[in-house]
């Protein structure tokens, strides 16, 4: 049996990922748990009946837990490292529990680059194992985007975190399609492949002179009027347009002139959106796989 | 008894209004009534129920009906009048019914100042109604701004309808209100009077280089975690950020360097909220009043 080095946790709103790690970062396996909105306060229960057949085998290890869990939701409130945050602030800022073998991972503040008060809560785990895991990030200057319900779009300096800016774009796209009356019931964006809907979307907004995003979004309805859009596909030329919106603003106020090149971090189908988007903008997009980023970021801090 | 010269309907999506007027539109007397979602197709029964008493005392009046009861939901489906396009225009492009004593008012169509396809129906007839309202509007160019669930924004040129711009902004403020995680239950814009957080997210976007709406939406919910914003008041200032975004957006495409002024025109509490954003951002609103537009329109389609 391979030695296992410590547990490390994902624990967001709706899911908790739970993963046995040795000390070489591989998941030796893995569990999957309530999230902390599902919780009810019980989260060592929840823990430890989890992890219960793993500590018989190997003993007390130190647990590593990032995301909601350290909110007003979650298990116990942990504070927010003001950026620019290094990786050995963020793992002094832990929170310890159980003389020290629970660490809960702080998230990290900023004032953004539009001058507003920004936050990230699990995506700081994610940064901290993608300098891990592609190491020309460690030096200079890098953006990286974390695309989801809220999406991040980040300045690493110098492997600190320096700034960040936070777009709802996922969610104000979960929210139209179920509320308003553009995006017809059964309009879906495809999981695979990129539809050609998405495509045009994104070029409405490239073509844009600035992102009147409020003036064109009219056009997810009036192009159905006028036989420019086809019913089914206008889910995907509101998603077109919305991270077209989001990556052209982002873009703007956080791309460097020296290097085009943007780090994408995710799992879903969306980090395929968003490359898309970059591409399209003149970015060059760089995936980097989410979970590997998350196992990588766990026990960066459990080694520091 | 004062002589009824006609019958004008505003028949909408969720509302009909009808009106008896004189020869000088004095309203004699309003019935209400189902909007074109709800007649299930039972138009002219509908008609004839509300009126039957009019039509008893006064005779067969003619009728003039404009709003959704001309789109593909409605009793019969009236073309689109492409834009530029003059009183005579629209009043000559009336689908007549029964023998020429019913006429329901077509609908406008352009080609936006983004380039896309643009559309309304009902506003011509406040635009016609406002051009005899407010007799300087039927020389050269002025601008008008109609609030609403899709707010359209129109350049008057010499009496005609040159061009339009629709912003669904209405629609978005009600559908994150209900559907997002960001305005908490129990926030309201205020009917009455003008929120201070209504005017700091206006504020919010003046400041703003340009409107970078998607990166700034997120402030509805990082603001709070902050302590800047109370719960109760998020509602107003995500208002404050969309019809700012919207007024900043249309007064750059549309607005003329010769005049400030804007024709704001409606009768709900929005018309408020955009003076204030239309004056914050330099421009000097001209509030008319939506009720009179709408029965001046009626009436001179009938005259016409």
């Amino acid at each position: 049996m391979p030695a296992a080095s410590f547990i490390g946790g994902d624990w967001g709103t709706s899911h908790l990922r739970l993963f046995l790690c040795d000390s070489q970062l591989a998941v030796l396996e893995q569990r999957d748990g309530p999230g902390a909105s599902r919780a009810c306060g019980a989260f060592e229960n929840i823990l430890n009946s989890l992890t219960r057949q793993w500590t018989e085998r190997h003993g007390e290890l130190p647990v590593i837990l990032s995301g909601m869990v350290g909110s007003s939701l979650g298990w116990v409130q942990t504070p927010y490292v003001p950026c620019p945050a290094r990786p050995e602030q963020i793992a002094e800022s832990c929170i310890r529990l159980r003389g020290g073998r629970i660490r809960i991972v702080p998230g990290l503040s900023c004032s953004n680059r539009l001058g507003g008060p920004d936050f990230m809560r699990g995506e700081e785990t994610q940064l901290l194992g993608a300098l891990r895991v592609e190491p020309t990030l460690s030096s200079g200057r890098h953006l990286v985007c974390l695309p989801g319900t809220h999406t991040k779009w980040v300045v690493l300096q110098d492997a600190a975190v320096q700034e960040f800016l936070t777009a709802p774009t996922g969610e104000i796209f979960a929210t139209l399609c179920s509320g308003s009356t553009w995006v017809p019931s059964g309009s879906h964006v495809r999981e695979e492949g990129i539809s050609d809907a998405f495509s045009q979307g994104l070029a409405r907004i490239q073509q844009t002179p600035s992102p009147d995003l409020l003036h064109v979004l009219f056009e997810c309805r009036s192009r159905r009027l006028s036989g420019e859009l086809a019913a089914v596909d206008t889910a995907s030329y509101l998603s077109g347009m919305l991270i077209g919106s989001d990556a052209k603003g982002a873009l703007r106020l956080l791309g460097s002139s020296e290097s085009t090149q943007v780090f994408v971090i995710g799992t879903s189908p969306l980090i395929k959106l968003y490359s898309l988007a970059i591409a399209a903008l003149g970015g060059q997009p760089n995936l980097i796989d989410g979970l590997a980023a998350t196992v990588a970021g766990l026990g960066c801090i459990q080694q520091l």
